[in-house]
């Protein structure tokens, strides 16, 4: 597919992450008093969708969906409706549409805000670069596998609270942390806080009972970019036997923008061989995961930014879908608005892993920075971006930036008990 | 304390779990084609208190907050409005106050509904019998109590989207198993379906950064019975390294009735010594548990009920108090209608453990049944039932019942890819 044009100039290039091709919906915030809108990006500007609804410019035949400042409600109608607004707005943004200047927002002008209300949120481990470089580190390159890893879409249940949108700055937790030489815990700030370079899916419809591979890839309202923050120490010390809990309930930072599976279509690419058959219940039938390129940056406080990291989504051994679909075997219910981490993101080489515990060898082996100094966890100040793209001919369907500051933990005298 | 008396003369009775001195809230539905609504139960009837609100005999001083069925509203007002409420019902519903059989609704003639609206679950695991009974079972007595077991009260996130009220019928799930002698694991119905006796915590009040203990004790709005309903083949199996995940998400039950704080005031009890010192954030400045008796009943289809296990909630190690200043130490927010399992409560003797599991020592001594008959696990068509009560001078406060029947796992030809 190449570049498809709109009169709105800015997205005709082939530098911006969203050009006609993307579409993709956030919610920004105008700051003029108004509630916040749900939009869509269009080159450097956005949609104003609440106006244009409200103006019968987008018709979903029914009540309003964007009254509200969530795209949960456009979910609830169902993917024919999603596939009506793709088609409403590929006539209304195109080149050969009337321009209407009046129904659009700069980018720059506004604040976004979360783009969902998340029901609930679920976090996987299905890079198995990942999964075997951090059990190495945690449990010894003997056990660094699990033995059911090769057989089950491993994953956990995170805390859907704690889900921030990119721009919130993410504060240094407290937490109990027991070095290995340490007879008991201490109550301390986290001394190996990381990020986690993940693709949160984003379930747009809901279950009730059991979905195959095929119905939960429809039942994917679309991708944003995660960071699912993490404190090592923390979750050395606790994860055992019950999983992370603490460690990863700080915050998870999610693109504000949720680019569509439709816009992600021309990018579908299959999940690599299997090294062990899976059950049938798990095979897919065609294509599930995307390809799509992510980077990593961080940016220490009044410096420049570093690309610490590049992989690519098509590296993970499971697809959104086959993790959808375990996520219902034992007949648990999804709900619109539930949100789905891929779990970390890394390629084989040294330069595609998507956490600092990966890249640093457990904080060995500290990754330098381009303006100097280096870094073997996160440091007070410093801001991680992470940005993602999927490349056509000409063009590129992007993210944007998912972006978070770290602030310094609390001092002990605002912390009850310390 | 001794009985308080009302007007409802069934509320006057040592042998009622709902006296004047307990007052717990539900939603029920009259199905009569209206809304269900919030009541309360005293006697055998329930006090219908969106007609007693409407009518100006209950007034929180705003907006109503009984026109939804559901008490989160109630629950956003915060601990002033619950004081209110509890208040006004004693006047309302006291020997001396004037009788409204017109407000009156017999439990007998409706059916309960989710109490609640759940925004997030998380189980703990604070029995240290259980913790180290189950710990025997999967890793062995010699690594039963996890080391950090003392120190931390160790959580997981659960599923929200599948709690669901006493009197739902659970269908046993299906899942991966893998027998330890299995080379690979196969996909069928879970074949050691298991209770879990718990106490749920209803968090009342939201958070935003740690709350301390008795901060803690103040945001929990009260307390409803829990029944963990759990997979253990399928949690064998599925468990490492990021804990519990389909196991634990067919359904988890809870009592219609939620006991409030005020209710068990005369009841705190405090949690044993400790083995180990605790860091000083999870100190208690006083009693923080609750003398509460526990039981559980097994009935077989169309036989009778046998007792299985007496224990009482006293026995735990950890307070939901200590349980949710943990959740919060990382600066997870919580939110309104956030539910906390307790954990398991197995007492110290055999004839007062929490579940199967425990019971049978791994499924390896089954439990008779008083009609004939025993159980390793739990077989098609029976239906566990729980029961609770604070026991008073004269009186209980007691939670109703908690139950729900196994229904057969669904036909191969209704699951994909079985």
């Amino acid at each position: 597919m190449t570049l498809m044009t709109s009169w709105v100039e800015s997205a005709n290039s082939a530098d911006t992450d969203f050009p006609l091709n993307n579409l993709p919906y956030g919610v920004f915030d105008a700051g003029n008093g108004t509630m916040p809108r749900c939009g869509v990006a269009i080159g450097d500007q956005i949609l104003d969708l609440c106006k244009a609804e409200g103006d019968g410019l987008i018709d979903l035949g029914g009540a309003p969906v964007f009254d509200v400042p969530y795209w949960n409600d456009l979910m609830d109608l169902g993917p024919e409706a999603w596939d009506s607004l793709r088609s409403q707005l590929l006539a209304l943004l195109g080149a050969d549409a009337t321009p209407r200047p009046e129904y659009l927002v700069p980018q720059a002008d506004v604040a976004m805000r979360m783009p969902i209300q998340v029901a609930e949120y679920t976090d996987f481990y299905a890079s198995k670069n990942h999964a075997f470089n951090v059990g190495v580190l945690f449990r010894g390159a003997e056990n660094a596998l699990p033995p059911n890893w090769l057989s089950i879409p491993i994953g956990y249940n995170g805390r859907a609270s704690s889900v921030v949108v990119s721009g919130t700055d993410v504060r240094r937790p407290w937490g109990q942390l027991k070095a290995p030489d340490e007879a008991l815990p201490r109550f301390a700030p986290c001394q190996r806080f990381d990020l986690e370079l993940e693709l949160g899916a984003i379930v747009g419809q809901p279950s009730d009972g059991m979905v195959s591979v095929a119905e939960a890839d429809r039942m994917i309202f679309g991708y944003v970019l995660l960071n699912d923050w993490s404190a090592r120490d923390i979750q050395a010390w606790e994860y055992q036997p019950l999983g992370p809990f603490q460690a990863k309930a700080t915050a998870t930072s999610i693109s504000p923008w949720i680019v569509t599976r439709a816009a992600l279509e021309p990018f579908r690419t299959a999940t690599p061989e299997r090294e062990r058959p899976l059950l049938p219940y798990l095979q897919e039938p065609g294509p599930m995961l995307y390809d799509i390129d992510l980077t990593i940056g961080l940016t220490p406080e009044g410096g420049e930014e570093t690309v610490i990291s590049r992989t690519n989504y098509a590296t993970m051994y499971y697809s959104a879908a086959q993790q959808l679909c375990h996520h219902t075997i034992s007949g648990c219910p999804m709900r619109v608005g539930d949100l789905l981490g891929s779990g970390t993101i890394s390629g084989p080489t040294p330069d595609s892993l998507g956490a600092l515990l990966e890249m640093t060898r457990g904080g060995q082996e500290p990754v330098s920075l381009t303006g100097g100094g280096s870094r073997s966890f996160l440091e007070d100040g410093d801001t991680l971006t992470l940005y993602g793209a999927a490349r056509g001919d000409g063009y590129r369907v992007g993210f944007g930036a998912c972006s978070g500051k770290v602030l310094p933990a609390l001092d002990a005298t605002q912390i009850p008990g310390a």
